[in-house]
């Protein structure tokens, strides 16, 4: 596709489908044009920006100078009235006051935040400090984990598209929980993610002389995450999970690892199969066999997520490993994954590239 | 494309070109999997290694899983032999002895090592410590920098792919030297690379706890590229130049900065026309105006060189600076846009893609 | 102190002891150098390497350049036998064989490398693939960890200095095993290293280009550290535990982070006066307070180790995190602390420095 | 020494100097109370920020954990007025008007920052936009370069602590031009630094994923440090130079890497004896023979400054490359060593450790 300016498209005819951007001027906004910009029948027809308003994109990204006359608009331009779908890559509490009206034209709408993910208000709103202020939308909108949630992505008008470090965990255990292989009560999620996760503000936490050449846990008492995966994986199991979830950061850009440990029900039980089954149509996961461990630079810039697992010997414990680049499976490459599923596109389209290595 | 198995090509429907990659172990080996995923009309047939003949090429690069089944063939192996073109990433001397007979046998081959990009055998002997003994392929072999060679390429047999540090230089004073806007006898390049220019061989120097959180210049002395960046400036020039080359290598994985100090002899000259009209038209060749330096992130992954000057005030000196990915526009991707054009192909076929940033 | 060359130290009126180093051409030698050189009762009067035997220690470690005239000698050089403490550093396999002759000519030996943390022969033979051929030196060593054994480390004439995730973990747990305060069966260690901890020989696992920006675990189905860390944590528990240790690879030079997932057995006790109990009179650990938690870069240089814990609501679950730097708490400035207890010194002696920050 | 509490210091029997921090909220601060930690004959027992009043030290710096009670105080505070030195780790103008108050009260002061760094207030209002308001402290203060200005510091009551660039540019250069040895027109220094040197302020352009794996170049059209490079060369010279100075920004935390291009006025001239002369009996200047060249690494956390050369062959032109760490020889440690040259201690009190390497 070509990324076109503002008011060059022909909207008469061009049948490609019009997609638009709201907060833009983060990393997901920059991996979305990115990912779009490969994607043959989608174009971006406008990003938004309250605080770049008449900015050229490509004087905040410049890997675009020469590759994209986009400025940024209004949230309000009625440009993006035009739209086929709109990606939301906004801070939490945007998207739900905003969705709304473009659902109601016929808009489809993906949110990259978190206003839709979890489908208790009161936990939302427990969590993000912030009244839940639209229960009738977050009642209709979809889960957008492609893998566990197709069929309803399929009709979804308005889509929740999963956190980072949930879709990690998630595809990592969804074999073993659906299956109800392991014991439900004591699973421990030792996460590590990329800086990439802390967003693009201004922030002496994530300076590279602050963040570089270390290593730390954070929010190892409560992360927002942490309802949204224990949500999920109850849904997956069937039942309550006792879930023990702590973040770290790691010295580079991109990329979670997530290292489980489940106790096995059954110390003797193989497990392979199960993940094959779950797996084995999917193509954006791979299961890494072997004796292999997956590794974050494996999947760096693409959608994939590999996963292994090793049976600790003379236990019970199970350890399972999985890896994505936090901003494309786990953020916007999910989220034009969800987009293809919606408008009917191969899955694939747009995202079937080899990850950056080295 | 699909990258597909070594035996199940059908070779008699598919209208694909067929490449090869000799020496496909290192970092230029995988790049050029890598974008050639994304090649519509190239499919990889065969991919040697001495080394790791019958491995799979996936169990060497785990970011192929699931992407690839190509293995390790022997150089000499004949399904090679089928292949519209052959790229050659392996260590100076390997090229020059086995170019020759895929040349005899019609297939095109592009050599991203440096055995044919000295024009002068006895020179390239000197700086390479081997006797080159192809002296009428060398004869017979393009320089391969499109910006400066198109036509010649497009009927080459045998394209020697340029250096990284030399591609940076030459784009950065193309338009200087070719308009005789500077003095030959003072031209001062003072380069940074990542570490991946070191290649992928097990080797102290290039641990990660040997160059990381350190930066050090290296070969001042006498560095290979010496002799192809002057026989390339000189050729551009019509006249000797002077040339001082200080390499330097930064701790992180791809990009080249060259920082490139010249003497205006005009110290009034409005540069800027020059580089238009040298570009303008040059899709790989990004012009950053506005007072924008380029930083190597902004083409990390991608084919694009991104340059940009300074004049110093109340001097007749003038920096000019160039950023490339080394493994793509300094390597692999150059490759490919040579390949592009010595089959007939859009100049930016499987090459079209924004970099990745963050 | 200053380090003297190999042939001028005037050993008649130097009350200063005197320190060889055996296979000093790693990162845990020139640890040692550095540390050592800031010590005001030892001078290093000699270092051995077989590879380097006659070099300037200097020309293979920059940074002391023009602060030592060391050269290396061979492991049998009788400077060595002069010295008042010897140190290990040495792969497994090379302290077991020569420790023995030192020891009796009354020198001290503080071995940093393997051959005598596990007090079973056999099971350090099955993790090293090498039979134990000292049974005796093995009894009569003494497991190097401070803060659990100081009475019995001041009377050794063999140390064995902690591995560096032994030591980590230890100083996490050992206040909670001594109190019977935890579940024993189900200790989990998610452990994270820096690369140093790989060491310094030519390594494509450990090249930059390699691990930089990523993360991965490895020795996920066993790793040589954990029969160490079994052994005494179940000799401070006074009973068998259930350990999962998986480490992993952090893309920076320096630091181990430990996140240890223990079960309580009392869900309400306060664990704080335990960790006062065991730590207020230990120098180089420190508690944070105040709902911080450790991060590598605080011991980056030091000898510190950090400790914090998280109690998971609601759950009997406890997140104790501890934080040192590989090459000097878990090696080299262990092994000097260790060095002050068996000679009488103030334990802080040549360590009493801060961090590195940033 | 011991880092004491606000309020234990015993002023009557302490023997020790005391030194008060001027804003030590920033990385030159807290690298001043790291090495002061070091030096026996100082003590600090004040440091300010007008944002942190009344927080602990440790709560900012959490390598001091355990190790300092200090809290910050207001800079009015009266603690200050006890100290024998006072160093303001301040940005540009604070110093310029809180100097004068400690001088009158006797306090020698040392200002890290740049207010007394330019002798010409007209030159220095126009590069920091401010006028300089103390002309006459200005004219009185002496610049604490101790290698070029040994004599003036030992008696001066207020020195300007060198900026990181100019004290690596200086080094390199003074042999060859107080012995007239190359040409003066023609001076280029492409300098690299890392990113502590850009502070510690919450800034978009200082976070791990903007900097991270980049290398860019800033400042090209006109950068702070460089009236101040041009003065203090210009003194060296006894003539005007002319010099094209331009900074890079390298992904690490530490560390300046200055490589400077200059034309020798006689082609056969050998330097060697120049360097030697010039530094030979200075401990922190440390020429690098054999064909080495410096690298950061070596001077990580130390006071050296590591100097080589290279002559380019068939030409006048030669590549001075110097190394310092950017927040000791290029801040806090030079600092100190110009307080111990004031208070007639040993030029390497508190200094006189190795780097760190790895």
């Amino acid at each position: 596709m070509e990324i076109l300016t503002n008011d060059k498209v022909n909207y008469e005819t061009n049948t490609m489908i019009k997609a638009g951007i709201i907060g833009g001027t983060g990393y997901t906004g920059v991996e979305l044009l990115r990912l779009l910009h490969n994607h043959p029948e989608t174009e971006v027809v406008a990003i938004s920006s309250r605080s770049l308003n008449g900015k050229r994109v490509d004087s905040i990204f410049p890997s675009l100078v020469g590759q994209s006359d986009l400025t940024f608009t209004l949230p309000s331009d009625e440009c993006l009235d035009q739209c086929d779908v709109v990606f939301f890559a906004t801070p939490h509490g945007v998207a739900m006051e905003s969705a709304g009206a473009f659902i109601q034209k016929g808009i489809k709408v993906i949110d990259l935040g978190a206003d839709f993910r979890i489908s208790d208000a009161d936990e939302w709103s427990k969590w993000y400090a912030m009244k839940h202020t639209q229960i009738k939308l977050l009642s209709s909108s979809v889960y957008g984990l492609p893998e566990n949630n197709r069929v309803a992505i399929k009709d979804a008008q308005l889509v929740a598209n999963p956190g980072c470090y949930p879709t990690a965990i998630q595809l990592a255990l969804k074999p073993l929980l659906e299956n109800q292989l392991i014991d439900l009560s004591n699973i421990v999620a030792d996460c590590k993610s990329g800086v990439s996760g802390a967003g693009r503000g201004a922030n002496q936490a994530t300076l590279l002389c602050e963040v570089g050449e270390s290593f730390k846990a954070y929010g190892v008492g409560g992360h927002r995450h942490y309802p949204e995966i224990k949500q999920e994986l109850e849904s997956m199991a069937g039942s309550k999970v006792g879930l023990t979830f702590v973040p770290h950061l790691v010295p580079m850009i991109r990329g979670i690892f997530a290292t489980i440990y489940v106790d096995l029900k059954d110390e003797a039980v193989d497990i392979s199969p199960y993940f094959e089954d779950a797996y084995s149509n999917e193509h954006f996961v791979t299961i890494l066999g072997g004796g292999n461990y997956p590794e974050t630079r494996s999947v760096k810039s693409s959608n994939f997520c590999q996963i292994s697992w090793q049976k600790i010997a003379n236990s019970k414990k199970l350890v399972v490993m999985s890896v994505i680049d936090n901003l494309v499976k786990g953020a916007s490459g999910q989220a034009i994954q969800n987009m293809n599923i919606m408008f009917g596109f191969d899955e694939k389209l747009g995202l079937d590239q080899i990850g950056l290595l080295p």
